[in-house]
């Protein structure tokens, strides 16, 4: 039996402790707000048939995922998001429930590119959704989740803000320009790049998708720049302009009522890639913009009748444990991981050790982490012990005090001591 | 774009929010023990390197494994289990950490036997262990904490109890009978069968590997039915025999002082299939017979520093999530789940609304959990909608109380209303 040494695969995180204390720290504050706004949490597994996600997002995806054939000949991927299992489980489920459906998940994800050397091919994402409401006060819930579950984390909009634009909205304008129905896809992607390219770049993709000339510096400086206000002067009074802007306005305006109004600006050129999108899509992104998204969400009204369920609009975001977490160490926002625990028992003698097991086990019933050395040590290293383990209270089972029924409790904050009856521990 | 039906995957399982609550009420009474006893949770990635299992429990492992070749063409596997992940984490730090170590995990884990159908492909499983102590007050903390897991979730000595045994024991006793090191594993495996085969196969089985034919019978008996007394009158006085016996009787001595005696019963039987235990043996049982085992666990000594890591002794337990709840709900221990919020705000007018999302957000981040009405709705369907969202409080939000700056709060439990100043709510 030869001594072999094995690593971790590529692209993938352990959780010691420490991180796993963060870990847990971010998960705390998901789910408390979560449930503050009233959602339960589902979970599905982390498997799925590859279909599923082909269906959702195209062959393309394929050459993304963690996939891979199963001994049953299946054609399987580790899920890559949450909403394709979400649209599966509700396909079987939501007609029994009453609506609006709320729901969030935890889960992990994985995606597989072969070329991204060094990228994480694993993370946590919080996934929230609301299932059958269209109305634009479920668009406005769904974003103050994500805003207060940053909040949660000790984050204000001085960390951070929400990017909000509405596909409709950018539908109708690119439609009064001349982009026929065929083209929107290709002006929707060249928008998607409006920050990455060069102007003369974009404008030739706008014009390529159908953009007239006579409108496409007004569409370069309104993507480039442009909230709500530019839009109207540029494009009000154009066929569904109005309407499409006064539904983003009213959207803005229950996030204001909220008093979340210092983390929301409107930002037309905010599409989401993902091409399942229908209606309002956000971006929560670091101020200082050196990170990417921490958060990603919109509407996505036909995506569940795809996967055979009940025709039901949706609105939902994800939000990823990565990127969040280097933001939480950036502002100093992680919390500090001290080894703790409540009582330390130590015993002068190992006849004690029998009295020391019963209250050991008195203390853990009535809900106290104990600790005590698990074999035959001096006393001053078992005081060594309870320092190191950051125990609040030592209790020291010496055989005079047993012999009157006492054992001696020290703070180990304030080094005062006291006698305690064990019998008054051993009662809880 | 046709709509598809999908389904998942056999053998894995959907977590809809009632069952999730189940499964989130079991992970908790896990974890709140774990806590007590000073365990630090850790996680580990779901896929590992093939070689990681086949190292720990040779090549025979990878017909039960979800193995399968990624992308990068490394033989991977979704974990079986989670101690080779431990080990191999702790061969990086354990240097550094003080002993003993205790750290616990609650990982999902995967099988995938081409054989069985209907049976699940994976679980959730508790993982507890204490790394760096070899004497018997570790084995005995480890199964406490076992018991006191399922105490926790309401489960007594009249559910369950711990059959403990020692492989070094079994090892002493069967070495006095003839049998040689080389013989050793087919004993084993012939006492691990006494109670599924007939006795004379068994008789076979250990004449074969080495048990002498004076000693047939009294091992026979010993191993269908014998605690420590039994081994003592049968096989006391020879060498080692009472030595190991003294070691097993101090466990259960510790752990009748802590107060857990009632659960525990030596049975020389319980072998444990698998290889590397090295000590005491453990396996949790339903009292009335009729489920798999709820728990296994013991000693493995020589585990780490097969992955290349430092020479440590080990003893720890995997409880998984299905037979325990199989177990509670055959019991009544599983909780109900009602659907239940704090506050559901109504509004009488949408005039309303504004001041409503204000009210919605400052009890909201005062942490009580709060609904409204995502749409215009007539009052009566609103009280409709508190009701079945099991609100405790409803808020109602009418014209003249907010001219007043009031609004009425009804508790849902006892019909009692009373005015409530907004401002005070809107301080939290």
């Amino acid at each position: 039996m030869t001594a072999q040494s094995f690593s971790r695969l590529p692209g993938f995180r352990d959780f010691p402790p420490e991180d796993l204390a963060f870990r847990a720290h971010i998960f705390e504050a998901w789910r408390t707000v979560a449930r503050r706004y009233g959602f339960q949490e589902y979970d599905g597994p982390p498997l799925e048939a590859l279909d599923l996600y082909v269906e959702k997002s195209g062959e393309e995806i394929v050459g993304q995922l963690y996939a891979f054939t199963d001994k049953g000949d299946r054609e399987v991927a580790l899920r890559p998001e949450m909403t394709p299992s979400l649209a599966r489980i509700l396909a079987e489920r939501s007609r029994a429930l009453p609506k609006p459906i709320r729901w969030f998940s935890i889960p992990q994800l994985f995606r597989y590119e072969r070329q991204q050397r060094g990228r994480l091919r694993e993370h946590f994402q919080w996934n929230v959704d609301i299932v059958g409401e269209e109305g634009v006060a479920a668009d406005a819930e769904v974003l103050a989740v994500a805003i207060d579950g940053l909040r949660e984390l000790g984050l204000g909009p001085e960390d951070f803000r929400a990017r909000v634009s509405d596909r409709r909205l950018l539908s109708a304008i690119l439609s009064s320009t001349g982009v026929e129905p065929a083209g929107m896809d290709d002006a929707f992607a060249a928008i998607d790049k409006i920050e990455r390219e060069p102007r003369e770049r974009v404008r030739a993709r706008l014009a390529g998708a159908g953009v007239g000339e006579s409108d496409a510096d007004a569409v370069l400086t309104l993507f480039q720049d442009g909230g709500a206000e530019a839009a109207r002067e540029a494009f009000g009074g154009r066929e569904a302009v109005d309407s499409e802007l006064a539904r983003l306005e009213e959207y803005v305006a229950i996030l204001g009522a909220m008093g979340l109004g210092a983390f929301v600006e409107v930002d037309l050129a905010i599409v989401r890639g993902l091409a399942y999108y229908t209606g309002i899509v956000f971006e929560l992104f670091d101020r200082l913009g050196s990170l990417r998204a921490i958060c990603g969400g919109g509407r996505y009204d036909r995506l569940l009748e795809r996967v055979g369920g009940e025709a039901l609009p949706a609105v939902g975001f994800g939000m990823g444990d990565v990127v969040l977490g280097e933001l939480l160490r950036e502002r100093g926002r992680a919390p500090g991981h001290a080894r703790g625990v409540d009582d330390y028992l130590v015993v002068i003698g190992e006849a004690q050790r029998s009295v020391m097991l019963r209250v050991a086990h008195a203390l853990r019933s009535s809900g106290r982490s104990v600790l005590y050395s698990l074999k035959d040590q001096s006393v001053r290293k078992q005081f060594k012990a309870a320092e190191s383990e950051g125990a609040a209270r030592v209790l020291v089972l010496g055989p005079d005090e047993a012999a009157r029924g006492v054992l001696v409790a020290r703070d180990m904050g304030t080094g005062l001591e006291e006698e305690i009856a064990i019998t008054a521990l051993e009662a809880g």
